[in-house]
């Protein structure tokens, strides 16, 4: 794996399917897994071996080729469309991809339709490298405002970040890393506070993971930390990614964000998410339209981790038989979201703002 | 155990000592260990086999008293009392209950001493017994008004709590949960969200497991869905306890209280503080002059739990040799809190009102 920004998502020769890094391993096993059809592909978004807006989005479109290769009529369309939409309730690019790729096909003739499809899944992986990149540009120059408004000789500047949107998460650099790294790349002093993010631990075993292979500085704190940690003075910006922005500039996104967004505005912190366009769902007026995935109880109840002797195993850390409750996500209302770090630049979370970005996109 | 309020400290026959469960065993294991002297309370108290302000303090008391039978010198009362006082650094119950129990015995002879220690101790574990009982009378009219301007049918009360304010953190009814006991014990249709509390998960370890034993209807949840459900208008009060109050009415408690406080006030959820008196600092301005302990950092990066085959292991969540940040309280501004339910009664968050409190205690 590169140190900065290599993606979680890699192509086989002869366009035979897509590799993918099973996710559910790490921090403590890398290990590949081929994904050969579209049924491979829809369990692997299911299941979670891969898991991140943007890189579900490409892992779906290599889905959807990849079904049009084995039957590439107008009713396999469709039926391999709905299926790998219904992987994940909750990510809009899972939609927008399909959709993107659906699109480009369906004048097509039926044997023209698996080489367009997978060029076309190839473009949106692409586009995922040079829309994260172009966030990171912005963002760079972001934090590069924000370093120089600090007092001299502070220290890093300290950015806290939520779940993993990361390289991880992405076709490479990551949505709310690709300004991390940028910065880091170019020698700005940085350090990344690291959400753990239960109950998946998005945090500590992606996003730690992959700054530590990065080599950027980083700490990993407990969710509950980073409101103490803004009122001690010790975060100076909030960098997350999102899964839908509605069109009034309500953000979706992993569960917890919403509290580190009410502490940054309790204290001052600036507040940004880093929104690759195609995340942005003008169909749904605000966040209490998007729909919130309820996921597994045994995820709060039960978790995986690595013995002294490196075999992994899993523990249950709650008493016998106690029920959870599993929201994935959560909405941060815009008026706490201090801008949207997108493709095109710096957008405020206003509904005009996102319309006239969108429009021009 | 009893079912609702039971301690988990009681003292051995002849006064050679108490015995108290070893917390960091639950929920998997329930243990009592002997603590014979002032070094095993000591260390009973800094190793967290007990944890829980109320229960601190009281078991401080004992050890004092112990110290004493084994010398009751002016020297060894001093030394004594200052390494107990040095076992944990924020709860003020500690120093408390060794200034209590050594104002009383510094007058008597050294003969009288250890006899009037542990006295002292046995009145002030039945003066928290008392005490946590009158809180959740309090608490529990309170619960009756907020259930009463509920929409009628609209299901059991919910209460949302952090960390463990339980039976096991006091000697008897817990103080955040005694509203809770009073409210199921009084036929109050209740539900309880219980916060994990990441990273020591006293909220899964305790919480629920004593709320289990006492039949108390609950649902675990991550730190991070607090915000989400009282979005989704699922959380009617929430009921937190509290290791120190300053002057102001700032209130000190477990890392994440901050952050529920923020989502409650921005959701109109009502923020109540089981606070004793004994948890009351006159002599701090402010929040910001308590002292906050900074933790180890393999709490954050390792866990403990149990395997499918009942044996308890601690496994690594995090990457190989990842540092982590772990403060292990917050400050909640009193512009946040709704009322401090006292055993004196429900009490504003304000100096004036806490100042009159204490003169009049």
């Amino acid at each position: 794996m590169n140190p900065i920004g290599a993606a979680a998502l890699r192509t086989l020769a002869g366009n035979a399917g897509v590799e993918v890094i099973d996710q559910r391993l790490l921090p403590h096993e890398l290990r590949w897994r081929a994904l050969r059809n579209d049924a491979d592909v829809e369990r692997a978004i299911r299941e979670m071996w891969l898991r991140g807006a943007p890189l579900i989005g490409a892992a779906a479109a290599f889905g959807l080729a990849l079904a049009l290769r084995d039957d590439a009529s107008d009713a396999a369309l469709a039926s391999a469309r709905l299926r790998l939409a219904a992987a994940r309730p909750t990510a809009i690019n899972l939609a927008w991809a399909l959709d993107r790729v659906s699109g480009r096909v369906a004048p097509l003739a039926p044997a023209e339709r698996a080489g367009a499809a997978w060029a076309e899944a190839m473009a949106i992986a692409a586009g995922d490298v040079a829309t994260n990149s172009a966030i990171g540009d912005h963002g760079l120059a972001l934090l590069r405002g924000i370093a120089a408004s600090r007092t001299p000789n502070s220290g890093p500047l300290r950015v806290l970040t939520h779940c993993n949107a990361g390289s991880l998460a992405t076709m490479g650099w990551g949505t709310a890393t690709a300004p991390i790294y940028k910065a880091f790349a170019a020698g700005l002093p940085i350090e990344v506070w690291v959400d753990e993010t239960r109950p998946r631990n998005q945090g500590a075993s992606l996003t730690a993971w992959e700054l530590g292979h990065a080599r950027v500085p980083h700490r990993l704190v407990a969710d509950n930390a980073g409101g103490h940690l803004m009122q001690q003075g010790k975060v100076d910006v909030v960098i997350v990614g999102c899964d839908r922005v509605a069109a009034n500039g309500d953000v979706c996104n992993k569960v917890g964000t919403y509290l580190k967004a009410l502490a940054a505005r309790d204290n001052g912190v600036p507040f940004y998410v880093a929104m690759p366009l195609s995340t942005f769902d003008e169909t749904v007026p605000d966040g209490a339209a998007i729909p919130i995935e309820e996921r597994d109880s045994r995820e709060v109840t039960h978790i995986v981790g690595c013995a002294e002797d490196g075999s992994v195993h899993e523990i249950r850390i709650a008493p016998l038989n106690t029920h959870a409750a599993n929201p994935a996500f959560d909405v941060t209302p815009a008026r706490l979201v201090s801008g949207l770090i997108t493709e095109h630049g710096l957008v405020p979370a206003e509904a005009a703002a996102l319309r006239a970005l969108h429009a021009g996109a």
